[in-house]
């Protein structure tokens, strides 16, 4: 629903919008209107919006009442918020309201003050918290006390604090995506998020015996916890050396993040292998976020159970090692830097991903609110979609251009919708968008930390609808 | 029970007599004897194992039959083991049939061949097991899927990955115990076990802006994973730098093991805070370990749940510490590592700690099945018995001597049972005592990566029972 106000500018209510609602009970919010001028968007508009669903209906004004159960959703209100969209949301509330069927119910999504700052600096996917409220108790574990002692989990392996149930779970969802070789004879680490198995290869593919410290790069924009990460104990095997296309030193590791963060970029290593190493970041490389167009057969390459599940708090990750030498070695970090990883987490997350899988398996075909790749994909258009409408609408702010491929897993085109946003400001005289941002109750990252230019931000896209909500309306009220 | 070889060497039936039983039923086994002869032990005998209940009990002839359910525990056979003894032990078996009412039975303690190598290198606290199994279900926890999505736990807390409700029951178990003085403005930190917090400490109390690294030194014999977990990255900030009291540098942080890992021993720092800071590693200050002679109140301490409770695979510590922007420091490195710690396993440990604390409130009066602190203290009393006669029966080795002092928690005068067994070999020629204990099947970890004598091993105390028995075993047919 579309609303054009007396300054001028383009209104959309983003809640009917998100969900296709051809009824709309929301007064438009923003600025200082009181009485806004409704008016049909202009040809430009429409054009302009052209990908948003719900603005090729007319605009009109709103007199329908609001359908049982549709409440606002705009505008810096209350949480929880209880929504008529059918299918995966319409039993958000059962699951809130203790009917979830034997685990408690959970706390409601906190509520956002109107002038509340949002923070969407840190990667929160907390979006998937209404996925797994949904699939309920399918996906809970119980742990009994006596479980869990030892620091083992397999003596035998390799990766000897490997949970074996979670080395199979893992295996089992990459062959249903597609998205990475894990067949071909890869040796699994596990690690206490990415972030450890990062500085584990680093430390695994340094070389021994060095003069000094091998440089660590990769093309700016990269991941702005690269730098810090890489040289948070000055180690004497390796040391950042920032953007791989300035870099010109004598050996190297690079860091591929594809899709990249901040800018969801699909990229390849810029750097030759014959003079250094490669480490693959591939925790966007998931069906939500970009077309799946192989299998990924890197040496190495990092996943996290945050960006696949959302389960940031399980502080999980793992690496597919082709070399086990450097698995090995690998090992070797993780056990001296935390004698292992969480066994607890790697149970649940067992249990987290054989539920994945399973909602793809041939018994459960007609329950699809189970099915994770597809409730988040439809969550990223919607919010992709919205995001693309607020920044067309504004003026002040550019995105990348969409880019899409055929996906192997969904067997059809589909456009990339990255997990953050990277946002561009557009207005003259704003030379620091995060600065800029912050005035309006948003906080982003700034882009020189990723090595890029300060009128850039990397936005969250995974923060919770409540929060995406004020976000997007916020966007709109910025001319 | 002590039964006399054809050899001349003494046997004691260790598993009846661990549990004080009257009536032996099993025939002495050790090296080729068939048909031991059967003499009472001798007054050097006698007193050199004096602390042995069972053997203040003349030496019989085993002819009686097993009481049901009293199978043999020793000399490799297989498990799971059930014993005739009351209280703790003899419920394990209900909770093994999955009687333990709500959570899955759990499997059974692994057998051991006769011929199987036994692993004691590390101190893995599988002992705790047989605890936490008769607990049963009050211990268990169940995680629901849309639990812990995001990376913060307190996001207004100077240590925002850490969970409330686990920070609680860390301060209410200090409190009990009354070994840390945890309300005296303690900032709390959470790591992905001790081991993290302990390099997270070095980052932090590393000077900064130096020329070169800090000097990072323990007296020995120290726990030897300092030195590789020290120099894991050759950090640019500290570097180790071997023995305490061999240190004469400009600066330093000491590492202070109380009591120590590997012999035990009750220290303080032998360096002046004058010169240099300390970390204080309190892993093992618990009362089934060491007499709680006081709360102890340094700058930093260090614990962690693998050797309060037993559960080494939640990966998971905490520290205490005095000064907030050291918390802060240590926080940042936490951050930068692996972006906090997980969840699961604090949600868990919060559980488990809080059965801890309840066990000993005006409720749990009668029911000391569920004391922790008393199941431990009460085992590792009857494994360091077995082991201080074994060593005495063989003549091979000899121990540190026994030490006692009065427990504010227990309001005894207790003796300390460490958690490992600093075991020097005392025979002739052997100059390598892992070595030398490798010939026997049993691993331990050789005293010169403590930085201490290679006639020495440490020898983990904390096992499960068969593996305790089989090392007892071995130890006594080792002449």
């Amino acid at each position: 629903m579309a609303w054009r106000l007396a300054t001028g500018r383009w209104s959309v209510c983003v809640s009917c919008w998100r969900h296709r609602s051809k009824v709309c009970c929301h007064p438009p919010r923003i600025s200082q209107q009181k009485t806004p001028l409704l008016i049909p968007p202009s040809a430009r508009v429409r054009a302009l919006l052209a990908r948003m669903t719900c603005l090729l209906v007319p605009a009109v004004a709103c007199a329908a009442p609001a359908p049982a159960g549709h409440k606002t959703t705009g505008h810096g209100r209350p949480q929880p918020k209880i929504r008529v969209t059918r299918g995966v949301r319409s039993k958000v509330s059962a699951a809130r309201a203790g009917m979830d069927g034997g685990t408690s119910a959970p706390p409601p999504e906190p509520a956002i003050a109107p002038d509340a700052v949002i923070n969407l600096e840190l990667g929160d996917p907390t979006m998937y918290e209404a996925f797994w409220r949904e699939v309920g108790e399918r996906a809970a574990v119980a742990i009994p006390g006596w479980s869990g002692m030892s620091y083992f989990s397999n003596a035998q392996s390799l990766c000897w604090f490997l949970d074996p149930e979670f080395e199979r779970e893992v295996r089992r969802v990459h062959r249903l995506v597609g998205n990475a070789a894990v067949d071909d004879g890869y040796h699994l680490v596990v690690g206490t998020g990415a972030t450890q198995l990062f500085q584990a290869a680093m430390y695994a593919l340094s070389p021994a015996g060095a003069q000094r410290p091998v440089g660590v790069v990769s093309p700016a924009p990269y991941y702005s916890s690269y730098p810090p990460q890489t040289d948070l104990l000055l180690s004497g095997f390796y040391r950042w050396a920032g953007d791989a296309n300035a870099f010109d030193g004598d050996g190297h590791i690079e860091l591929v993040c594809s899709p990249n963060n901040p800018d969801g970029a699909i990229r390849e290593a810029v750097l030759s292998s014959e003079s250094g190493k490669a480490i693959h970041d591939l925790v966007y490389y998931w069906p939500q976020y970009t077309p799946i167009t192989g299998a990924a057969a890197h040496d190495i390459m990092l996943f996290t159970m945050s960006k696949v599940t959302g389960h940031a708090g399980a502080r999980l990750g793992w690496a597919l090692v082709k070399d086990r030498d450097v698995a090995k070695k690998m090992v070797y970090f993780v056990d001296r830097s935390t004698i292992g990883v969480s066994k607890d987490s790697q149970l649940r997350a067992a249990k987290i991903l054989a539920v994945v899988s399973d909602a793809y398996g041939p018994d459960e075909e007609d329950d699809t609110r189970l099915r994770l790749f597809d409730f988040a994909r439809r969550r990223m258009e919607e919010r992709w979609r919205a995001l693309r409408a607020a920044v067309a609408a504004t003026g002040a702010f550019s995105l990348p251009e969409e880019t899409a491929g055929h996906c192997n897993f969904s067997r059809q085109t589909v456009a990339a919708y990255p997990a953050f946003a990277w946002l561009r400001c557009e207005k003259d005289g704003v030379e620091d968008c995060a600065e800029f941002l912050r005035g309006h109750g948003i906080v982003a990252r700034g882009g020189e930390q990723f090595g890029g230019d300060a009128r850039c931000v990397r936005v969250n896209m995974l923060d919770r609808d409540g929060v995406f909500d004020v976000l997007i309306d916020r966007l709109f009220s910025i001319t």
